[in-house]
């Protein structure tokens, strides 16, 4: 099969990198022998061959029922509960999926809840649920998050209200820890059918797990497929050496380039379906990287769209700036220029060219641009927008991903950081267990 | 009316801006007397009072009959040409506005289109409008910027062939440039309807013009509303002295904070529908900011859903960033946490409360945990969601912008660096006048 190339000839380093053979080696080593700090978290690393089969039919089972019985999957999660599965549905659907008439779409209309805690938008919610058949996949490791739990308190209850309770268990679908947590011992009792949320698999490499997996097949797309890319990019990113290891590469020119100073790396794609894509790629390496004090920065640009808002900054402002391209070398679906008989905009030019081919020139002449104003650029490319593709992207950025963290001497498994601000906010809750905490807390806020 | 309040007590620099008290006096006189850099481009200034009444009219009576005649509009503009409405739009409007039916939503469903150079999008858009009663505003000064002038030729041809072309023109309204231009001319011999971008008001600071007014009365939003919030934001903000203009002191902390080595500012929304105003602030102050290697690189999260993601890496990363929190005192919409019988999730503690109270802990709880990570927190609050703060929320931070950019001694309303790709790209794609430079170009690319 095709895969994906990543091109370093605009990034600066590319002749650079050769010095970071051995650190990569170890890396390697590390990843691989499960010797390195969070290896307990590694079991992604061989997931795309050593996953659950039995469980992945069931998962492609439930999504059938799903698109079968349902107008709408309701996904209940947050960060690496949420993310994956968006970035897939997004890249690989219709831009309008969800307002399609079901005729014309592969899958559900998919919509997500228990990723913010917004009154405001639970509540529309319920407005466009209304009159739709609905199931449910709620997914928490522990089923006591916040957010997920909040939304699906309100969830089941208006699903127990809307059909019978006995209908509500049949929709509702629990992806939660094997044996034990709040959600599990509920889906127990009350006979939802569960997936699981492996040991070893954090939540920011949970995407080919059936976290991601049961919404993406319920969406539409083949899972199949999905997972076929992700088991030969685990085969082509086994190899050990730098200089036949595009993965590695990747990760050894971003860590040459932070060490030169490019604090800040920009995920750019020129597509809009990418937006939950880069989202994705933002928690993996932020939360993966960003600790003890260090680590690069993740932000994200969609072009041209952003070429307009933050092209001016990325050519002239602080030179901080890196970025990798993730481009297609053709898109989902194409569109011709037309002849206009007067002309008016000056665009006859470009009559019978496809808008492609503009989007891709739109590519080259940034990536120039870009170079020529100190921003080192890394390209990857991809054959086309398909699962098989994403398969290997998720693969290739999760692998980079842990070998960069290896590289920046952190644990690239862990994310201590997150549990300051949720003490502070039980504690202001009134969580009982915080009270110590609350009263120092409202000392430092006003009134 | 009640107004916007900023707090700096979480900023660690609120007792230092006093020392920045001459250079704000100093920035303030430039932009009051016309006399800095770019002071051609300060229209902006004195708009909320000096804008045109009559064009004001004939914009909500345009409004008025698309939204009597249209399911759609369909919004053709990108940059400054585009994101000032869709946030109002996104900010103002039901979360699922465009997938609401008509009767349950004050105005019609908003697309837009020529923000990207996306085949798939375009594609895709042409689906669902097929079976659609649709109005075109297509937005754009000269009328040849490259994105919005590939759409409209698609978007007249549909319309002229899927109305009449007499009925196309009725339904087509440009906003362009006064007088000159190829959509000024276009309009012209066509008869479409036309509205005024100033000459006077760069892209980035137009929302409050036609610009952005027609598509936001057109979704329904109370434009006389916004131009109020607007008009007493500029009185507010119209006082020289830094002790007495918040609009001021918030340009100063950030030039404090840049001062320090923050040199990256995160605006920061605890809800989802933010996130259009937070993308039109990255182009407000990354555009006029980002230049001659300096300035402030902008970014934004959306939480409590990237506390999920870029969470750790705001906690615990390299200590660069600033955050500037946009918060609502009270929501659009309320819900409240329901009691359960079982309570396994553990959240009867809860019960009863509102949805928006656990939000607003969330808020306090990670302002506390940034702060204690170093992270210095600039908070804006707003009153509630509605047209009338927007307008006001709009003023503050294009004139703190105007102040931020005097401040760091740049032009804060040029934009030279955006023509380094359009080069490019008008080259590598043919364009007659840039044959030069196109074998150039070509030497330097792959093949």
């Amino acid at each position: 099969m095709s895969s994906l190339r990543l091109d370093l000839a605009y990034s600066t380093v590319e002749s650079a990198i050769g010095a970071l053979e051995a650190p990569i080696r170890h890396a390697h080593d590390l990843l691989h022998h499960g010797s390195g700090v969070g290896h307990e978290f590694t079991g992604w690393l061989q997931l795309p061959e050593t996953y659950d089969r039995a469980e992945f039919d069931r998962i492609a089972d439930a999504a059938a029922r799903i698109r079968a019985s349902s107008d709408v999957l309701l996904v209940i999660g947050i960060g690496g509960s949420y993310l994956g599965a968006r970035a897939a549905i997004d890249m690989l659907s219709h831009s309008f999926h969800n307002q399609l008439p079901r005729s014309r779409r592969p899958g559900c209309a998919i919509h997500f809840a228990g990723h913010n805690i917004s009154s405001s938008y639970l509540s529309d919610l319920f407005d466009i649920l209304e009159d739709k058949d609905v199931s449910v996949n709620v997914i928490s490791k522990s089923g006591t998050t916040t957010e997920p739990a909040i939304a699906f308190r309100l969830i089941r209850q208006w699903m127990e209200k809307k059909y019978s309770p006995d209908e509500a268990r049949r929709r509702i679908f629990a992806t939660t820890d094997r044996a034990k947590g709040a959600l599990k011992r509920l889906a127990d009792e009350q006979g939802y059918e569960t997936f699981v949320v492996p040991d070893d698999v954090g939540g920011r490499y949970s995407v080919l797990t059936a976290v991601g997996l049961l919404p993406i097949a319920a969406a539409g797309v083949d899972i199949t497929a999905l997972m076929a890319g992700a088991r030969d990019a685990m085969a082509a990113y086994a190899n050990p050496s730098l200089a036949a290891n595009a993965c590695y590469q990747y990760a050894a020119a971003r860590n040459v380039l932070y060490g030169q100073g490019k604090q800040v790396e920009l995920f750019v794609a020129y597509e809009p379906s990418l937006q939950h894509l880069a989202e994705w790629w933002k928690q993996l390496y932020g939360e993966s990287e960003g600790k003890e004090g260090k680590g690069i920065f993740p932000a994200s640009v969609l072009f041209s769209t952003d070429l307009h808002s933050m092209g001016q900054y990325i050519q002239d402002g602080l030179r901080m700036l890196m970025e990798t391209v993730v481009r297609f070398d053709k898109p989902r679906r194409e569109l011709a220029v037309p002849q206009a008989a007067d002309d008016r905009d000056g665009l006859n030019f470009l009559a019978g060219k496809t808008i492609d081919f503009v989007n891709q020139k739109a590519f080259t002449g940034t990536l120039l641009a870009h170079v020529d104003g100190q921003v080192p650029n890394m390209v990857i490319s991809v054959p086309e927008p398909n699962a098989y593709h994403l398969g290997q992207l998720f693969y290739f950025f999760e692998k980079a991903c842990g070998v960069s963290g290896y590289l920046l001497g952190v644990n690239p498994f862990d994310q201590p950081g997150v549990e300051a601000y949720k003490r502070n906010m039980f504690a202001l809750l009134g969580k009982p267990g915080f009270e110590a905490e609350k009263a120092a807390l409202e000392a430092r806020l006003p009134r």
